[in-house]
């Protein structure tokens, strides 16, 4: 036994023996529980203390692990949907000695990456990509004639709610390619499972109606055949007619095409890896139902709630405790939850008020009004397309739909915001979650483009609270019966600045930013919650006797003309600033105000560079990108000391 | 009989008494059949002379006649999926006599609008948001209490294949809302459908295993309940057990929970009524599958090819000859023939090229290929999320996708493009087809927006080509090994400018434009094919005396900052001009290459402004937007007039 350097956790016996999945093959088939156990206490010991998700990897320990004991990895093709539930596949993977690196800055990923490991064929991090990746590794396969090359896309049920993993089975039913889907049901996304399709799958488990109906006709069957020759003829009728029709084709994966297997047991390895090969031998395109416990094998988790349990932050592995921190002082608060309240608050007043979510209630907080108000509250499941239109459908009834969406998911929903919402100038008010870096998550994670790709959408008011109080009074202001068409209001991940966050609520004029402060020497134009940082820079360069004016613009658009033309008619060097994109974010809407006003003066921007930004602490990647507090003060000494004339013209 | 005014087109006597589903509730049971026909010579009448979609309004015109009959329209909430079916929806309600300036500038849209009427529920042009859209509105009318309200979504067995659709089946299956989903199955998009759920409805339909099935079943227990009385109970139990099962479960949509009826023949009108009606009394998600025949009741759309019958453009009504003007000389190409032909080339050299399309072999020429290589070219289904993650697949697998979808379209793959693709640095060629303003089809297909949204992609290569040859330069640069990541290629609708389109294949250096022309004045800027407007504009200027340089910039990303330093090196004034939305595009790119640089110039940017356009001719809306080659002349005009320092400062 060893301790792996640098995590202080020692990997189990077997495991200490596995660092690839040709060590596992070497395994013998009574071993591979035991080996099983060793890498679940692997990831408990590790994610206990460094943090991560944890309930999805635990759930399937054992499908990863029969997963690579019986295919040929990375030869054959392993897509991991979403990615949270990729630890174990990583630990087998070689990585089990940086694995305590996870989610750190510099540190291997959260996500399956393709440049991080062979083994990680396509990289994850949204959901329901899995079947059409894999579609497309083994069409390629198949066109390359190679036919004992498997390709393998293990979706949760909640992911298979999204219209891309259908859209992927209708193309895969019709071509006869190699492609197994393993579809992972725990009955959960992040939040439980929502929809028609999980109580499809639960009946099918539970065997209330699939399973019993099956097991009845059969043996009805059995019992008519005792009437003798022509009613056994009338029953092997019967038999070939149900046949034909109930088990080709009363199941839904059956439908498109698919041929169903399971549901089977996701914690049994050894009976597993049997199916598995199996499965092996069937050409074309095929589902496997694995049926397994988010957080399997650790008592807490099993015992506790699932959904806490997904990313439970440090804890304590021998109690269960979730380690939190108490602070003496009152913090301020999430961002999310400054919405879950607000947003209760107003649909208090406002029996217009809906709120809406693609399955991520507890990560932005809307579960607190579908505690509250649970008429007026949906999760409509990982179905961010959906959540948008359905917004809109509501909104032409002249509800007021508040619909968050993380802004990476937001991505997601782009034709319906554009198509359905702002062609119509419906009024839905768009709550971007998550905008900005968003930390250990990474660049699946990070809002970045959410500035630039929605700046250019006609009609619509976007807007970033620099502050708690400025997002309850966006929100308040976007719900007001003035307000016509598309508001869209973007906000980070994590705590605030106030404290004392429940301010009353007050209307802002649309595109009206605020001077902050005014300054002598050069101004700093900011949007959304980077202004703090630029606060902190200008306490900073005042000690210096640098004086910094500083206007959070808070609309995107529009954008505050007035406010600018003061900028641009006080100060020659101007520093544009805001966590998104620098290409097509304020900085441009600044560039593109200044042509048309016919401007002159020194500008630099601010922002995401033009690269994907990598996983670490916030703090990390704003000085990756240039924007920590530091680096703003040393942009403004920069500037400062250059001189005007300098400027190429 | 009284000629429309300005149509020329005689109503037939039941239909000159409709202008509203009123009207045609006034009619009896009797008249219906008689209303179709007059309905449908109608819209025969109209657009064999005036254009426009075709087929899918003939295969509705009983549907449509049978849904107003029944419903309380405009109350009662009918959404259309897409709209190229909705012509006789318009015509029964009160857009009768001014159906003949159907998508004609400032006449009425190819697409129900809500600003048009009242009836148009949910704006369109899109696939597959029909759906989530009535289920937005059937939550609505649950929260207000409103029993009686009926919600109907109109959708194609083509549009059925897209993601969104299935996401809002998942949730509409557990909202208990008052939703009625017409399926109606023609088996086409614009070309024929394709994919597993259009195999699995044909056996629905053509009864190979579901209907036949069935019955068989019930003639199987009707024969054994002559057994006897024990036979009886058994045959009863089995009769439920059966009927659980086979009909509960063995249909896709109640998998989704939703009761299914059908198939009943779209064209029987009075059946369809009736149908409609027994309907009307059933709570909760339903759906009708409905069996219609794109182009019903025309003899030669019926008898032809439907793709071609989809939008024939002109036709002699009684010949059914499509007119075709035949030119003397030899004229350029449509661009997405350009694509189609050199793909070809392209691919019978590189065997790593492959073709995706989701649904429109025919509209961007992927037919080509797939007629000449069908191994290699893939039409996916109305699924662009699926047609960009599938082409990541595959260049996973070291192939090289070319998947082309209209730019319009595009936005619905942002997040794949984003996820799948560019972070990944997969190379996957993104061909957006009706890239700037498309015409006749109005803002839902404007590619407006697409140098926008791509720009702030990281990885991307951003390119427009100015012609014919520069496309083809393009495709065959983006294919090349020394290309590593996502490329995309933006062109419109339309006819290119070179007759002589089928230049050798050139490489051209990433990143680079050309001059295309020197001057003293001032330049233009250009990227893609609006540069043919600039050199319009440009001759006649010269013949004024004014000269103008002119550069077309190819590139929007990575964008000739050699090629811009010449640029604002040697002009203090400059115009950007692109068919594309201003706000993020090629200027805004010059804008931020000017921050960045410091160089200061008066910068007019030309493109589309911050609106939706409508439909009407390219030429009328290029006025519209402000760039019309006489516009960019006024505009260089005024800005010579303009004096440097006049601009403040």
């Amino acid at each position: 036994m060893e301790i792996v350097k640098g995590s202080g956790v020692v990997a189990g016996e077997l495991l200490a023996k596995v660092n690839s999945p040709a060590d596992l093959k070497k395994l013998h088939e009574d071993q591979l529980e035991q080996f099983c156990k060793e890498l679940r206490q692997f990831i408990i010991d590790i994610v206990s203390v460094k943090g991560g998700h944890f309930g999805a990897s635990l759930g399937v320990v054992e499908l990863t692990t029969a997963l690579h004991y019986v295919f040929n990895t990375p030869y054959d093709q392993l897509v991991w949907d979403v990615g949270h539930q990729a630890y174990g596949h990583k630990i087998i993977t070689g990585r089990r000695d940086v694995f305590h690196t996870n989610r750190i800055y510099k540190g291997i990923s959260g996500f399956p990456k393709r440049s991080e490991s062979e083994y990680d064929t396509f990289g994850v991090g949204h959901s329901s990509t899995s079947i059409g990746g894999a579609l497309g590794m083994a069409v390629a396969s198949k066109y390359k004639g190679l036919k004992d090359k498997h390709h393998i896309a293990v979706i949760g049920d909640g992911a298979m709610t999204a219209g891309m993993a259908f859209e992927a089975l209708n193309h895969a039913g019709v071509e006869n390619a190699n492609l197994l889907v393993v579809l992972n049901d725990n009955c959960m996304s992040i939040d439980p499972n929502v929809g028609a399709l999980k109580e499809y799958l639960t009946d099918i488990t539970t065997s209330h109606t699939y399973n019993k109906a099956k097991d009845k006709i059969w043996e009805l069957l059995g019992k008519i055949s005792k009437f003798g020759p022509n009613a056994q003829e009338i029953a092997s009728k019967m038999e070939n007619a149900v046949k034909t029709s109930l088990l080709k084709q009363s199941n839904l994966f059956e439908s498109f095409k698919f041929r169903y297997f399971g549901p089977v047991d996701g914690h049994d390895v050894v009976r597993l890896t049997k199916v598995l090969n199996d499965l092996k031998d069937i050409p074309g395109p095929k589902l496997l139902h694995v049926l397994t416990k988010k957080g399997k094998g650790y008592k807490f988790s099993e015992e506790g709630n699932e959904t806490v349990w997904h990313a439970p932050g440090l804890f304590n592995k021998d109690t269960g405790e979730i380690i939190k921190v108490i602070p003496k002082e009152p913090q301020p608060p999430k961002y999310q939850d400054v919405f879950g309240h607000t947003i209760v608050e107003l649909a208090e007043k406002n029996p217009k008020i809906m709120g809406i979510t693609p399955a991520m209630p507890t990560g932005c907080s809307l579960n607190i009004m579908m505690k509250a108000m649970p008429d007026r509250a949906f999760d409509v499941g990982i179905a961010e397309q959906h959540a948008v239109t359905f917004s809109a459908g509501l909104a032409t009834q002249g509800l007021v739909p508040f619909c968050n969406i993380y802004s990476s998911f937001m991505q997601r929903a782009y034709d319906q915001v554009l198509h359905d919402v702002a062609l119509q100038n419906l009024k839905v008010v768009l709550c971007l979650d998550r905008g900005g870096l968003a930390g250990a998550d990474g660049p699946t994670h990070h809002g970045a483009f959410d500035i630039a790709y929605f700046r250019c959408v006609p009609n619509m008011i976007v807007s970033a609270p620099m502050n708690e109080e400025e997002l309850r009074n966006l929100m308040y202001t976007a719900q007001l019966d003035e307000i016509q068409g598309p508001f869209s209001i973007r906000y980070p991940r994590g705590n605030g600045v106030m404290a004392e966050w429940k301010t009353p609520f007050k209307k802002l004029e649309i595109g009206k930013g605020r001077k902050i402060r005014d300054g002598k020497d050069i101004a700093i134009v900011s949007l959304g919650t980077a202004g703090n940082l630029a606060t902190i820079a200008i306490k900073a360069l005042e000690a210096e006797g640098v004086s910094v004016a500083h206007y959070d613009m808070r609309f995107a658009k529009p954008i505050d003309e007035t406010l600018l033309h003061e900028v641009f008619s006080r100060y020659k060097k101007v520093i544009t600033l805001e966590d998104a994109c620098i290409i097509g974010g304020i900085g441009s809407a600044v560039l593109e105000f200044m042509a048309d006003h016919g401007y002159t003066a020194q500008v630099k921007r601010l922002g995401i560079p033009d690269k994907f930004i990598e996983h670490g602490e916030p703090a990390e990647l704003y000085e990756e990108c240039g924007f920590s507090p530091k680096q703003i003060a040393q942009t403004v000494r920069e500037m400062l000391l250059e001189k005007q004339d300098e400027m190429a013209v």
